[in-house]
């Protein structure tokens, strides 16, 4: 058996400065990703968190956050529920927009897909602001879903996003207090 | 135990006439994902499909297509690529453009994610016209990998898909004849 902890995760996420832009450290999964115990551990760890926990469905945001989120909702036996950009999904949708430190994004999420009641866990693979989660949490809301959780592999702590979530049960694998 | 066969996966995609553009019948399979017994299935045939084949990776483009990668990576105990379009990415990355109805199109894929003789599974959602997956190929053997198959959930066979791409063993587990 191999054992795989908090530290060796660290080791296998990639820093690379200045990318999107000058002054940002991009915490890239990729290397991660690509190795299986890694991913393994990631997926194991989330279903760990939650596997007591009467959850219904995840949903999660388009792209990166899909990639754990399909194994924690075969692992838990529940549906997947993906919230896209505009305009990608074809039926009748609930659109949230958000403001970026530029702006303003959008995302949708087909209005049938949550059922009043049903129990949510949210996933995504990073918490930065929190702006994305939290306007995906409105729209699960206002279907009528119930927020149990929202998990995320990386958390960049000193960006305050878990502060602006206090009213969810926010989990995150990796903490970075600083950047 | 439920049984769900392959006639329960059709029924649990949704097609969606006049999407994304007029006289284009969309098939929807966020339907599927939130059922988590169609779900589940999916997942499981696919393994099905390839547990006794040596594979080292399995490479996925964004973003539908890691819906599915990522639990097969699981279950198969391998490691994730992602492909992803361009300036995603954040390390070295090899192009590859390719033609659309209009115009073209780019996908990327980091460098160091492929080594020589890594024996890949390529994975999407829709085998459509072929040209995403193809290009897709295209960067893994350009990076010395070897695509040892070709898995979609579904495939458009009317579009031809499958035979621009008969140097490969692809497999598809819901083919719609005619549109």
């Amino acid at each position: 058996m191999v054992t795989f902890g908090t530290d060796d995760l660290f080791t296998a996420i990639r820093s690379v400065p200045d990318f999107p832009k000058k002054g940002i450290v991009f915490r890239d999964i990729t290397t991660l990703l690509k190795d299986a115990v890694a991913f393994r551990r990631v997926v194991d760890i989330l279903y760990e968190k939650y596997e007591k926990v009467p959850i219904d469905k995840i949903v999660s945001v388009e792209s990166r956050g899909f990639i754990f989120a399909g194994p924690l909702a075969y692992k838990m036996n529940i549906g997947f529920v993906p919230i896209r950009k505009p305009n990608k999904l074809p039926a009748e949708t609930a659109r949230k927009e958000y403001a970026l430190e530029y702006g303003t994004d959008a995302i949708e999420i087909h209005k049938d897909a949550i059922r009043a009641g049903d129990r949510v866990l949210l996933h995504d693979d990073l918490l930065a602001t929190g702006g994305t989660i939290a306007a995906a949490a409105d729209l699960v809301e206002s279907l009528g879903g119930v927020v149990v959780g929202m998990s995320f592999l990386i958390e960049l702590f000193f960006l305050g996003g878990r502060k602006r979530l206090s009213s969810y049960d926010v989990f995150s694998i990796l903490k970075y207090e600083t950047e």
